[in-house]
């Protein structure tokens, strides 16, 4: 079902979906005006010119659509919904860590307060799914809309388990695992970049087994892109020159430092048992941290590990057998970009 | 369709619906166990014998299937989602409202923190979706399913902004009108009891008028519902005798105090401005309040506002056209049981 494919610029599919989004967000009547304004601001479409996401999720799902079956248009519901899905999980994120600021602005709940933060995060989730109903106004088949709603809800659900793996494992004394950070990046991360990008090739076609490329596709990318993220918290130019706090200094057990744990020798175990047992680690502490995650090659294993799975995503797009050149090179693009290590 | 008919007994009934919910939140695996422990802990299935909530929602949803089709089991998906949903909501309200006891037992967020009690309800928010894909299993069309996940999308976005409303009016200054008391607690529960009985009648039959009955049946039962809770919170045995605190020393905006603000006389209004501006109202200051609640009729409007919507429910399930005797009988009985005036 190819149509005339459309320009495939990230400026035009991020303010087409944009327009998806806010036939959702906007009021409603007065009673829930603000609740309305509060999604908008979150997301970065009050009209101030804030800042906003990347907006990666739905560009993915788009382009996985146009490579497929050409014009994306008929895709835009489903790229709102994962980035509504995905500003969910933020909204709850930043009350869960604590966080006060997103993208150099306030977060909602450090303006509104956490109930009405938590509100506004459940808003985004119920939206989400309205989203998706658009889909059979478009006229794709019930059967479509219904095996992207699993997919979706299947998401949401490994989404939530991962979060709570990273709670629990945030707030224990104990360090996690190589093989549970990788189970829980894959709930938390790479689920809903692989869905945002499976629901695209769904929407395009029938194709099982193109499908299934697609998904394998999103999820090296997914987990290529957390932990370059990771990565990026430690060695990233603004952590190295001091301009952000580090992971470390945040105390976060990203990969590096889970890996170092498994991997150091008991002298150098034990000094970063003492450093991180010490409060919130100081300047030289995190210097001493980083030169010890150095020693141990768990700089090194995290790059090679993003750029492993970043190979994979390409690997997997090749064989997805993408023929429009120009969806691929913006595919392409995009892996490429999300990975600069 | 009809066919035989099961005993409608409530306890089996709820039974039923609990062994659906537990397909969806007994342990998955050994990473995420803790989570889905959490969500047995909350929905009284952890095997305590703690006291569970009453299930109202699905025990209505089941019997108006039955009503009207016979053997409610095919109706069980349904009714394992509006409790799940239902239950999200209570889960966030408690952070939202500083709940830390619910049903004498320590709510989740009480127990293990903020962070992990968003998480848990957005897990039950997501596995509320789940419950109603098992209706594909079940045999129901696609356009059945379809249909049921946009009441239920719908319902949620309604339940989200009623929970916006209460808690923007909880935190101003101001007294918000009789109107907008009426608009919030259709949004924050009537939508989502008639939801519960218009799934029953969804699953249950073509016939939109049919169905259209149910829904009017469920709205005003959960108007009816709402304020007979405002009623008892006030005047219930318990806050009578001084064994739960009243809504009146918790500061809650419910009906009767919004009346009692919009139709009293200058002077009792200021009175009841001095009372409600000095902090916390001491136990003489709550004598005081009800007193001028009685004075300016606000007891008389409540119990006559929820007999009226009672009456109505009834009205609307005569009018549906129930045949099945039992099944009348106990709609019947949930009605009458949930209004004591």
């Amino acid at each position: 079902m190819t149509t005339t494919q459309p320009v495939l610029e990230a400026a035009v599919l991020i303010a087409d979906t944009e327009e998806e989004i806010l036939r959702l967000v906007g009021n409603h009547d007065d009673a829930t005006a603000g609740v309305y304004a509060m999604i908008r601001y979150h997301l970065g479409l009050d009209g101030t010119g804030a800042p906003a996401g990347k907006r990666m999720r739905p560009l993915l799902g788009l382009l996985a659509y146009a490579s497929i079956a050409g014009d994306y248009k008929r895709a835009l519901p489903g790229a709102a919904a994962v980035e509504l899905g995905h500003n969910f999980s933020l909204v709850h994120d930043d009350i869960e860590d604590g966080d006060r600021e997103r993208r150099h602005r306030p977060t909602v709940w450090a303006l509104h307060g956490v109930a009405q933060g938590i509100d506004t995060g459940d808003m985004l989730f119920s939206l989400s799914r309205m989203a998706l109903h658009r889909l059979s106004d478009l006229g794709f088949s019930d059967a479509k809309v219904l095996r992207l709603m699993r997919l979706y809800d299947q998401t949401c659900v490994a989404l939530c388990e991962g979060q709570y793996i990273d709670i629990a494992t945030s707030e224990s004394d104990e360090m996690m695992s190589v093989d549970l950070y990788f189970d829980m990046i894959g709930r938390k991360t790479a689920a809903l970049i692989a869905a945002s990008i499976e629901a695209g090739a769904v929407l395009a076609t029938d194709d099982d087994e193109v499908i299934a490329r697609y998904r394998a596709f999103g999820w090296a990318l997914g987990l290529a892109f957390q932990i370059n993220d990771d990565l990026l918290g430690i060695w990233g130019a603004e952590q190295s020159t001091g301009k952000e706090a580090s992971d470390i200094a945040r105390r976060k057990k990203t990969l590096p430092v889970i890996y170092a744990f498994e991997q150091a020798g008991p002298e150098d175990r034990a000094r970063l048992t003492a450093l991180y047992d010490d409060g919130g680690p100081t300047d030289a502490d995190v210097t001493e941290i980083v030169a010890i995650l150095e020693r141990t090659g768990a700089r090194d294993y995290t790059r090679d590990q993003a750029r492993r799975h970043r190979d994979e995503a390409l690997a997997e797009l090749d064989a997805a057998g993408v023929v429009d050149p120009e969806a691929r090179a913006r595919l392409e693009e995009i892996i490429v970009s999300v990975i600069a290590a």
